[in-house]
């Protein structure tokens, strides 16, 4: 970062090369965001030419600043900063901008376009991915920095809109950030008053710095979004102040555009060629289509001088470090590779029959320290439910605005804690967990399929999940979120039947690293199944007790369900039947098994099946098939003591037995 | 109201019995939340017994004031209030609390207690629902009042939580009451600093009043919250004052406990025997577990007494409105009755093939226009997506501060517009919808699932439904929403495949009274199919297209897939097979047909079978069987131009045809 303010001679150049970037990649897909990049040019330059400090050679640096825009619509502007900067992405992949197979999709996408720190376009995600960005500088900071070794000094800057800010998430999370005191978090708000349906008049008129003063953030007026000399002060402001910043950043979207400016007929769709011609005119940009001039090229060269000789320094920093420090950087090492340590599955619980019955909640809490004390990059909390959801880490200090730690208070922000815990994944060195009730996971269903298309890999610790979460009624009681997790792509969602599946879970949670993984969880106690081994498990389904010689039935079941349809086998079995009984806990990991394997535990001449899982039996059927059925439910569940309430359903043996014999 | 604050006698006494009912309730039960209503017992008697215009004997009036308990947890307050003020719950139902088949589940229910006016639990939800409820007062007093004819003048108090205000769905709907002007919206924030996990300093510090100033609601600080002159005065300022307010009330949570007040140990389990004998000692209660002495009902007293003469007083009002505004009074009591306009149907318009080829999204703003024309009741908007999801309704205004209309601008708050929505719909009176793209589905997914819990019917339209989405790309693509839809109880998910299955969808939704409609549309063009019937539509799923002579196999499809599989279907006459064609918009009208008309579509030896549909397979195999297929996709989309992504996801004949002769 410079130290003082020196207009450049190419400004202008290079923030009408964003602008016409923007306007050109729009007008040659006949599609997308032209007026959010034109609006932002200015600041985005400003930023970027002085105070990012990013390595356009190296842009999975983990010590880079991060770039968040939360307002992925305008995506054009980064894929603009991107090439301009000297990424990796030529001007051809700009001109196949919202093109199939192209770099330069219609919404940034983490893990497809080098540089882009974070999927964007459902607003108010970006933002909150921030909070957790600045949550994992200090966690890094915190863990691998020593005297002479700042390792991890850098900054989050985000560009959010006036729809980011709507969102609730956002709210959340930015509440969040200023209890914190994430001073390393600093947002542009691109203040343009326009939405998609018009001026923000129409639906949004609050004090928005007011707001954020009163969440604890640092606020700056920059009451002219083309004031380069206005945005470096507001920049240099928020990276001295202690707190986060809120930097609302007055601009005209479309700006430039004789005709558009100022209206959301530029939010999502091209200009058209006249007005294109027109801008041209107005902003004196006498170039062709996609033409970038060289000074628009030396304007943004600062980014990589910069930046190769920042990464430069850390590389040697970091060679000097692993020899001063070792033990501290081969742990580095191992989580650049996003390796486990050796020995890690020793560490994990086994429990025994004299252990139960245990709540799984209680195996997994147990589970959790096990594997969190060898395992540093591990660390979370809960949604204010952490008693319930066993996720606190025994003898570690909680992250707060003055302690560092791996708990996390995240108060009752459900939503803001999945976008935080992607935010954490996103450093690529954290295993980052998040606990609340299953029913709650509707609230954060976004960051959980954001998770999955960036392949990031947060752990979800999703308790009380069926009606047997009892006297707290219906409104607690999950019935279809165990099949809406379900058909998330990239996802596993893990529910184990016992102590020693959970164990299990925890297993295949951490070494999953493409996609998040839920592990469900019983509120009540279950017996330990000392058959439920982890390599069975980790199957997905396998034969947990077989029938007496030749099956002539199939009993499927999940979680608690599980040692309930044991007992139906037996009672079965005094009627002449003889099942067999599979648990089930993943179907994402049974369906990945090779056929074979999947035709000995689901053979498909047996066609008397019966699947038993308290929820909704949605999906069921593919295992069942037409002859077969499932004791599950589609009602809602109710009020009272969790057995009364088995009953109520239906999840008893008697109701299986009968079940079953009315399979033909 | 009385006009001045006149202390009573009994009011000691009467706070002290919602204080021990609460706790002897939690106490009965051995489960449950003592501390909250112990805490807000205060606010809750002088807002019931000085300011509440309710009428017990007439719980469902449908201009009586709303009472949200947004903090669902204290239900056992709820339960108190509206045993002591005279409702049909005896203390015999008090008894039973949390048991099932009793009138007092652990979280208050909608229509299953009389006197609640909305489900609450999952917080946030409540106080949004009563942003809908002061929008709905103002829509009604519209459309109703005339000169001297005040028949909507109520108001809409709510008792919120720490867990509220952190929620994002509260403050979304907090920002827009504050836009809007929602001046009968009270709010007593029971600011107790505690919650489950402990203390609010943990992960609540900013600064809620101020945050609600920048919001533009009026705010009052009440520092004891036991003082009832200081509350009385702070709820009469709130009524006086035009803007939404937001009353903080300094509590503690488990008052009067020794041992346990102003700590979480007394938010959400019981006392404790012996806590309970302190508690009674301390706050110098002589009654037995239970006993309400007569000075507790006294004091209560004059809910019954002003709601009976507010009542008389309305009724005696609506008589004489019948006679002066007859058209006026008729159409209130229609929909009191939830009866539809006669020939409301024949508004709905018909398509023929030469209207195509029709967006299913532009159909239903069709639809929706003419539907809306005859029925007033008809309100909503869109997520700030209103030129895409067609959802403006033609000539009306929009609502905003200055202006009532029917129309909506929700700001980009999808969580917000389902809140508001369902307590739109708790009015009673009115048929709101709202509409976003369906991959903001899971924005507002916790709405919809309590609409469904309540048996509400909001109206959904979910617009831009598959990869066909575009260039815009997989962030905007939903893959597993259709699915996730299906899973929640009471809700009918439509998928209409062309205009006139659209039309036919409005009809469906509005004609339902239990429980919430999505409406599932393309953005892009389909032929209009003139053989989509109403009558068949109705029935979820229908033989559109039969084999010549008899089927050897079943195709099966939703939306816009429907006209592509009757592509597939001559493709595959070519070829020696003989399928029928089945449009399926709807598994729940289906599954809800007889067995006879189920075998007569689907016949039970029609076993090659292939279902199409551009989502996640989960759950056609409910259709498809075991020997069936499915072409759908298990992964998220890509961007690029629709017509390309079709091809790329392989939802063309080619890949029908080639995945129908892979079956057996």
């Amino acid at each position: 970062m410079s130290d003082v303010f020196l207009p450049q001679p190419h400004d202008a150049t290079a923030i009408n090369a964003l602008r016409f970037l923007a306007i050109d990649m729009v007008q040659a897909a006949n599609s997308g965001h032209p007026g959010a990049p034109m609006g932002q040019a200015a600041m985005a330059y400003t930023l970027w030419s002085r105070h990012l400090d990013v390595c356009p050679s190296q842009p999975s640096w983990h010590a880079r600043d991060r770039f968040v825009l939360s307002s992925g619509h305008a995506s054009a502007l980064i894929y603009g900063l991107l090439h301009l900067s000297g990424y990796d992405l030529p001007l051809a992949e700009l001109k196949k901008f919202r093109q199939l197979g192209s770099k330069t999709p219609g919404h940034p996408e983490y893990g497809h376009t080098a540089g882009v720190d974070t999927t964007t376009g459902p607003l108010g995600q970006g933002l909150s991915n921030g909070v957790g960005m600045a949550i994992a500088q200090r966690v890094l900071a915190e863990q691998f920095d020593r005297e002479g070794f700042e390792l991890f000094d850098h900054r989050v800057w985000v560009i959010a809109s006036d729809g980011d800010l709507m969102e609730g998430v956002a709210s959340e999370a930015s509440s969040l950030a200023g209890h914190l005191g994430l001073g390393r978090l600093n947002v542009l708000y691109d203040a343009n008053q326009i939405t998609i349906d018009g001026s923000t008049d129409l639906s949004f008129t609050e004090d928005v710095l007011a707001r954020y003063a009163a969440y604890g953030w640092h606020t700056v007026d920059v009451t002219d979004g083309n004031d380069l000399e206005a945005l470096d002060a507001a920049m240099r402001e928020a990276t001295a102040d202690p707190r986060p910043s809120m930097i609302k950043v007055r601009t005209h979207i479309g700006f430039g555009s004789p005709n558009k400016q100022d209206s959301s007929a530029s939010h999502g769709a091209p200009l058209g060629e006249d007005e294109v011609a027109l801008t041209r005119e107005n902003l004196g940009w006498p170039h062709a289509s996609f033409e970038v001039p060289a000074e628009a090229l030396d304007a943004f060269a600062p980014v990589a001088t910069r930046g190769d000789a920042a990464f430069a320094e850390w590389a040697a920093l970091r060679e000097r470090y692993a020899e001063a420090h070792p033990e501290a950087a081969a742990d580095l090492s191992r989580r650049e590779q996003q390796q486990l340590p050796e020995g890690f599955a020793e560490a994990l619980p086994r429990f025994s029959e004299s252990d139960g019955p245990m709540a799984t909640r209680k195996a997994s809490g147990i589970a959790l320290n096990a594997a969190a004390a060898v395992l540093p990059e591990l660390l979370g909390g809960s949604a204010d439910l952490a008693g319930s959801n066993n996720t606190d880490l025994a003898n570690e200090p909680f992250f707060s605005a003055s302690v560092t730690g791996r708990n996390f208070n995240f108060g009752v922000r459900e939503h803001a804690m999945g976008a935080v815990l992607n935010g954490m994944a996103l450093s690529g060195l954290m295993r980052p967990y998040g606990g609340t009730f299953l029913i709650f996971a509707d609230y954060f269903r976004p960051t959980i399929r954001l998770a999955g298309l960036m392949n990031l890999s947060p752990i979800y610790v999703l308790t009380h999940d069926s009606i047997y979460v009892g006297e707290d009624g219906p409104t607690h009681q999950p019935v279809s979120h165990l099949a809406a997790l379900r058909a998330i792509p990239n996802m596993v969602t893990l529910r184990p039947a016992d102590a020693n599946e959970t164990s299990a879970a925890w297993k295949v949670a951490l070494e999953r690293t493409t996609g998040p993984t839920a592990i469900v969880l019983t509120r009540q106690g279950l017996p330990v199944l000392e058959a439920a081994t982890v390599e069975r498990f980790e199957r997905g389904g396998y034969v947990l007790s077989e029938a007496q010689g030749e099956a002539d039935s199939i009993l499927i079941a999940s979680g608690s369900e599980v040692s309930l349809t044991l007992n139906a086998q037996a009672a079965l079995r005094n009627k002449g039947h003889n099942p067999r009984v599979v648990s089930m806990p993943s179907w994402e990991l049974f369906d990945a098994q090779d056929a074979a394997y999947r035709e000995e535990v689901l053979p498909r001449n047996l066609r008397k099946r019966l699947a038993v899982e308290a929820g909704h039996p949605l999906g069921w059927e593919r295992y069942t098939g037409l002859d077969g059925g499932v004791v599950g439910q589609r009602t809602f569940g109710a009020s009272g003591p969790g057995g009364d309430l088995g009953k109520h359903f239906g999840y008893t043996v008697e109701n299986i037995v009968e079940q079953f014999e009315r399979l033909g």
